[in-house]
């Protein structure tokens, strides 16, 4: 029997699971909403039911191991999400055990954006790369950092918290406590709080600024202007750091892209000697919103449950 | 006969080397200056002959390998200096290849800054942890990353370039082509030259500014406050970047830990979640100047030649 394993990405609107084999074919995949206002016994009943879906139907006896892709700050050793905007319920429960408790079989657990990171190092953008730093850019700024193959996760499993650098020290308040977070800069709802703040009109969203921007509206190109330079400052750190060879884009924003990338490019370049003199890339991620199930899906082949390190 | 490397620490300076046993011994150290006047031709025959020196005495046998640390972009492959505002004679030169011919071995090139980062990992204050970051506050700033034991490098050697971290986007400008580097809110340099723009007098030292403040000075101490805070913006991203267990800072400033500690935890507390609700520590180093001499002889036992990861 061919070899699988079992993807599952939990966000605030979608819950997908997958059975994914050794070299990353797709077998089969689970789409459906994250039952939010019904609560945490809801979602939970409906993340072990997909999963043993797929588990009934491709085999016990092939199934190399689960892997479940979680938004907000992970506790990897006690398996809990320690902090999370977009699932508030589940935080502090030990939601690992309680996923192994149900399905009897061990689960990795994994940051939402580490497992995109790592499920585009696998079948993505970075497939050529053992190295790369993916930003994902949504309501807010996830970020997953691959280094030599893996997912660096940091003592505790809470490294790439990228959304939360400082690229301007005096900027917008965060949730975090910080002010001047890339996320409250360079994420689509700082864009839509730019056109709030500049009176472009009540209720935009970064597509309506982004199409007025097409138009000609020299406020909604500024916008994107100041959205590109902030990811260029967190970019020229990120370059700066690692000497990576890659650094991947990714979300609904990217649509943007020639709206937001001269400047941000420029931003990197000025602010980073490593980026300005080697052949260093910033590119879209090329996986989409499958990224964080594809990686959630390759953890039982490259980390054992509840390793950190 | 017990194996022991020689490792090799070269400043704009200081040139010391020293022959170290596998468990940490320092066998035998040699410091001299880098004779820096007499041009790139006498600095390379002294790094040669101190190097021959110690061989010579401890026996060819037992030698695991030679290391150099050296400050400066370092594109490891190659073997090359790329940049280097302390040895500028030495840009471009293939220095590793070139000791190499002289000495008849196999030499491990290194950022003085990673190298520094790998001795206090070994011998030093990061003894216990297998990840830290180390910053190194002098008249410019350096950075290294150690990542499961060993030096995080980057695809061309470059990573750890954390004294280009922007701290205050629109701040001082850098010979980087950046402005508002670490290094030039947070070094030696940086006091010093805070102390002329609020006009304390002509050629103060970092260290006058320090006695100015213990004295009660206000300017001075505000100077010591802002460096502070520029430590804290920087530490904070690299907390939430790598929410490693450990930061260590060395440097001669250090001595001024008690002006700038207080404003430097501060602002890392405010803008990092992850320090603020963990056991992350930030703490000084232990070695001294002789870190990078350590981390020198430590890289024959965990790198091989020019191997980039």
């Amino acid at each position: 029997m061919a070899e699988y394993a079992i993807g599952l990405d939990l966000g605030g609107t979608n819950l997908r699971a997958a059975a994914v084999d050794r070299s990353g074919v797709l077998l089969e995949k689970i789409a459906g909403a994250t039952n939010m206002s019904e609560g945490r016994e809801a979602v939970l009943e409906d993340m072990v039911s997909v999963i043993q879906k797929l588990r009934k139907k491709w085999g016990a006896g092939g199934l190399a191991g689960i892997g479940v892709g979680v938004p907000g700050f992970i506790l990897l050793k006690e398996g809990i999400i320690k902090n999370s905007n977009n699932l508030p319920f589940f935080e502090n429960l030990p939601i690992r055990d309680e996923l192994e408790r149900r399905l009897g079989a061990r689960v990795i657990l994994e940051n939402d954006a580490n497992a995109a990171a790592l499920g585009e190092k696998w079948m993505g953008a970075g497939k050529e790369v053992e190295d790369l730093v993916l930003l994902t850019l949504g309501t807010g700024v996830g970020g997953g950092i691959i280094s030599g193959g893996r997912v660096l996760r940091g003592y505790l499993g809470m490294a790439g918290e990228l959304g939360h650098l400082t690229v301007v020290p005096t900027g917008n308040p965060c949730g975090c406590g910080n002010q001047g977070c890339l996320e409250k800069h360079a994420s689509a709802t700082a864009v839509a709080a730019m056109a709030r703040v500049m009176s472009l009109g009540e209720g935009l969203t970064s597509k309506d600024i982004y199409e007025m921007a097409t138009a000609g509206n020299e406020s909604a190109r500024r916008i994107w202007e100041i959205f590109g330079q902030s990811l260029g400052v967190a970019l020229a750190m990120l370059v700066n750091t690692f000497n990576f060879p890659l650094y991947l884009l990714s979300g609904g924003v990217l649509g943007a892209w020639d709206l937001f990338a001269p400047a941000m490019l420029a931003e990197t370049r000025r602010r980073s000697f490593t980026f300005r003199t080697t052949h260093t890339r910033i590119e879209k991620a090329t996986l989409g919103d499958e990224a964080g199930l594809y990686g959630a899906a390759y953890l039982p082949w490259i980390e054992s449950p509840g390793r950190v390190h």
